[in-house]
């Protein structure tokens, strides 16, 4: 058997189609444009090639997109002035710090004085206590797609077994409770799980989050499992070149799920359209109108 | 085989010993006095004795001690202004709000005023969402007191199967990160779990947190697993009378499991001192101090 695979691009365009709708529709009714601000500060390329992304997709959604660029030599009373003065901007309703930032810039620094209405990567301990309270209104954009994936691919997940390998705040975590949520029984596994092997092969649903190129093998995949990885890591490849691989064995794995995610053209492929949406129901619950449900 | 028994009231008094030596000393080296406020609103006959047996214990430790009664038909107003009031006052560290409050006051409106510094009962989204990050300084008191009893019994937890079943978030959630933090693999199951008994016999560590007499049986304790036993029921016994009995039935567990609580005298013997420790957590934290470890 092969796996059926689950095309991130595809599932994002249809919910950026619903975006680009639903922005419309905030425009005319309420005259109302969600506002993006990115901040990045120095010069990684990786880091400068993302954040025009996001500000090139804000921008074909109809949102208002502005880009603040400060140096690498910024120090951290420069950038949370500039945080502070997002908060306070009635345009920009969604705020994004490119992280990492360079080291002479506390992260922690720069989430405890952005607002937590704006925090479009649901990173402040506010949104993140929201989300194990259960009152979550912005969720960490990659584990939001990764809702999305599983909903429109394998639909309810409830009762079903599900694993997340890592426990990041920014995915690990956030997934974990989320499918828990959604009342799958969630294990959270990690670097200091015994036979990591044996755990993998008991989840209906498989998650890599880990950072280690095809960690995990194929049989470790229980037959027919939905797969999804997570991890984006550039190898060499032949000719001296390099490519990009996944978390998973992807050739391997392949052979035993049910469904998989592809890496690239997977998950990563919702975590740019996620945050649009975060962005819309930020700017939505600013200013008072009911939270739309795209 | 028969368990060694987890003896809740032996722990709870050795904390209670480190509590009071660190309040004395507090006291004589920065002449400050923890202080717990406690709010009861209405007559309810097991909430009053909960809130005394706190205010006396707050009294046996050294602490200031307060509280107030509000009436059953108080509005929510009146609540959230005294604990407006009470997040003001600098002799008061510690606030407890007993739950669960008459109906006419949203629990979440009181939660949300809470100054989280003082949220000793750690349920405010902020507490929640350092926890969530790993950077907790208030911990849910019975997961806190579980932990202190598990570190006190089995040592360390990393890389041990451990399984919470309920997910509240004034127990389950808490208590499954606690144990992820301390690098157990943990699987949080509830009621729409597949296949309990099978995912109960996988776990080193059993957490019963659902509030159903004698739920979990003994063969599906895995032979040695210790088993945390969080329930606290009132069913009928012989003669007419009640007795109180936990989520497992102990009779069974005791004879597979390596270590078991008992209901009563276990884990919930360390709630109350578990609170303790937060309001004198909270007063070190809030005079600028060094929080103590204890």
């Amino acid at each position: 058997m092969t796996a059926a695979l689950i095309d991130g691009k595809a599932h994002a365009a249809k919910l950026k189609a619903r975006l680009i709708e639903e922005t419309a529709r905030l425009k005319a009714e309420h005259g109302l444009v969600p506002g993006l601000a990115t901040v990045l500060v120095g010069n990684d390329p990786a880091s400068e090639v993302y954040v025009r992304n996001k500000n090139k997709t804000a921008e074909a959604l109809g949102f208002k997109s502005v880009h603040h660029h400060l140096a690498e030599t910024a120090s951290e009373a420069e950038v949370l002035d500039l945080v502070r003065a997002l908060n306070a901007d009635p345009s920009v309703h969604g705020i994004l710090v490119q992280m990492p930032l360079p080291k002479q810039i506390r992260e922690q620094a720069v989430l405890d004085v952005l607002d937590p209405a704006k925090d479009v990567d649901a990173l402040t301990p506010t949104n993140a206590g929201l989300l194990l309270s259960g009152r979550a209104k912005l969720v960490s954009c990659t584990p939001a797609g990764m809702m999305i994936l599983l909903k429109e691919t394998i639909g309810a997940v409830a009762g079903l077994e599900a694993l997340v390998i890592g426990r990041s705040l920014l995915f690990g975590k956030p997934a974990a409770l989320l499918l828990q949520a959604a009342n799958a029984t969630v294990t959270m596994a990690h670097s200091k799980t015994r036979d990591l092997a044996e755990v993998c092969r008991r989840a209906d649903i498989l998650v890599a989050a880990i950072g280690k190129p095809e960690f995990v093998r194929g049989d470790w995949v229980k037959p027919g499992a939905t797969v999804i990885d997570v991890g984006i890591n550039r190898v060499p490849a032949a000719e001296g070149k390099t490519k990009l691989v996944g978390d998973v064995a992807f050739a391997e794995a392949v052979e035993r799920a049910g469904h998989i995610t592809p890496v690239p053209g997977g998950v990563g492929a919702m975590t740019i359209i996620c945050l649009m949406r975060n962005t819309l129901i930020a700017a939505a619950a600013l200013a008072g109108l009911a939270v739309p449900s795209v």
